[in-house]
């Protein structure tokens, strides 16, 4: 998407390096940095200047890359897949992205690896943006169709966390039906949750909408429900990471309060994925899928900007007060209106998703 | 309550002035401070020392004698009615407070008004007082049951912002069945939402329960609905703003969130409240209360403490960020399990209300 103007991707092949943004320093400061080995690249996922599932398969698969130009040696294949896979062990796309590099490189001689690793990583890349472009356009005829009831007047999207561009390659997932539409010229605004406790949505949501000049505005966690009482969301896209065959949906934290909101409302609510991330192994999302619990930090701090500009972390409970830190929540499948996937908007239930995924519910056990 | 092992008040007499907590230093400093004057108790109003409707009457009605104690005429009487006035236009408990003082000041010779004034300001204290203890009478029975089905097992209440003991002379309002379930040896904890985005969950709620002892966990306001679908929240206890004839609640925004929750997880959902609250003459919350909107900077930076030990405010949003700060929200009567007041726990509704209040519905237009 656009940065002030400029095309851009999270991403992207610079001469013998790869470029990223530097994740780590927004909303208050926005750097690109140019990886130029495996190290840089194993640095940037593990630090976070690289997140979202997306990008961070992305940037492991151009790391085998950057690894490979190197040494094309099967060593050097060997410790670039461990180093890059122990970056951020619990991330699905990650296992899979060094797969399908190791897949690419590993039955070709010595010379051929390092062009074949980079076309790999390109067409991983492009992937991403393809699969985006499809849950944007599925997602824009439900704009679209609001956009005509509502005859001009602006249509408002409300969105939890960020499943934007910066956490893909291009365009994101939850925002990629508000990028299209905007881009098409549709009077589309943002109420972009803050998302306490990392603050995602006040800090990368708020940038990204902002750089490319979607009109937004950032909530408190609170505000929405109310919102909602009084006509003021039209419709909520949230982003997954993870879906049941059921379609129950684990999502950052605080997401099923607004699928409540939206229904006691009738709010429509949708959630936008890339089919890879439904699991088909697993059904019901709130009795089997384990909640993670994260550092107490988080909540006992919070990171900004000083009047004469410097960022810190400041501490905003009393002095050794406990906390509690869950990652997730999940929605049940009652609550969601539909699933904006890259083959369509898809109902939450079993029947609906074996429909639309027929290759995926043989494979699971 | 305590701090600290030693029993104190939100405001009492010392000498010849009158002592108070500056909440504004809170959690991060505890300092009391000696109001001199008529000017000292107005500042203290104006600038947040004290808050919370209750104290904020019994801070105007000590203004009151001390104005009386600097000059008692009926100018210097009319002065501090209009400066006291004046600090808060839209609380209510002020002029309520302030009414109360000069009917029992005005028509008393000059000689006998300082100490009419503070016999006045004492009794407002403490009447206080003695309702929130009904109310913690009341609301300790819902705990107690409770604790009685859990066999000794922890008694979890979730509540949000701050209707505790600081908000109040003493004890407080939503905080005052906890306070009694904790002083009486009842295994309880309490879930304090953090409350974005003045924080008045993380920074007040959390200060006092934990130096009174009361153990406590403070959360992201995203977190509340999945410790609900967990089990982990026996019942939720809230303050309120204003309560309407049909039993509708406009309290701190984000109570809507948490009722929706509770109610979608059978977890009974209260409201706590002085019966004063109510407003007999509004019927439909959500149609008829109008919510406040208040500044962006409350949304946009956040406060908290440096590791060098400074507080100050930081910005969490991009330079330029549109936000949005509604106050509050309004929790439709469908959602509330009872109404905990000083006259025992009342359905919320209508009928229930006029039953259990029939002086006040006859006064209602």
């Amino acid at each position: 998407m656009k940065v002030d103007g400029k095309q851009m991707r999270t991403i992207w092949v610079e001469g013998d390096g790869v470029g990223i943004i530097d994740q780590t320093l927004l909303p208050h400061r926005f750097a690109t940095k140019k990886l130029k080995n495996l190290d840089d690249a194993a640095h940037a996922i593990k630090s976070m200047q690289v997140r979202g599932a997306p990008l961070i398969g992305a940037t492991a698969a151009y790391g085998v890359w950057l690894a490979m130009l190197g040494d094309a040696s099967d060593e050097s294949l060997e410790r670039a897949y461990a180093a890059l896979l122990a970056t951020r062990p619990t991330a699905i796309n990650l296992q899979w992205a060094l797969d399908e590099m190791v897949a690419a490189v590993r039955n070709r001689p010595r010379a051929e690896r390092v062009a074949a690793a980079l076309k790999r990583a390109n067409e991983i890349s492009d992937q991403d943006i393809a699969i985006n472009l499809e849950i944007g356009r599925h997602g824009l005829k439900l704009i679209e169709a609001i956009a005509v009831k509502k005859d001009g007047a602006r249509v408002n999207v409300l969105t939890h966390c960020n499943a934007g561009w910066l956490a893909t390659v291009d365009i994101g997932t939850a925002t990629a039906p508000i990028y299209l539409a905007h881009d098409k010229g549709l009077p589309v605004h943002v109420f972009a949750d803050e998302t306490r406790p990392r603050n995602q949505g006040a800090s990368l949501t708020a940038w990204e909408l902002g750089r490319h000049g979607v009109p937004h505005t950032v909530i408190p966690d609170n505000t929405g429900g109310h919102l909602m009482q009084h006509g003021l969301v039209d419709l909520v896209i949230v982003g997954a990471d993870r879906v049941t065959a059921l379609g129950d949906v684990c999502n950052k934290i605080g997401t099923y309060l607004k699928a409540l909101a939206a229904h006691d409302n009738q709010v429509p609510f949708y959630v936008a994925l890339p089919s890879p991330t439904i699991d088909f192994s697993v059904s019901d999302g709130l009795a089997e899928i384990p909640i993670e619990q994260r550092g107490a930090d988080e909540v006992a701090t919070m990171a900004g900007k000083t009047k004469d500009g410097h960022v810190v972390s400041v501490q905003v409970v009393p002095d050794g007060t406990p906390v509690a830190n869950y990652g997730f929540d999940v929605t049940p499948a009652r609550l969601v209106t539909g699933l904006i996937t890259e083959r369509g908007v898809i109902q939450a239930s079993r029947a609906a998703l074996a429909v639309a995924f027929p290759e995926r519910v043989k494979l699971a056990p």
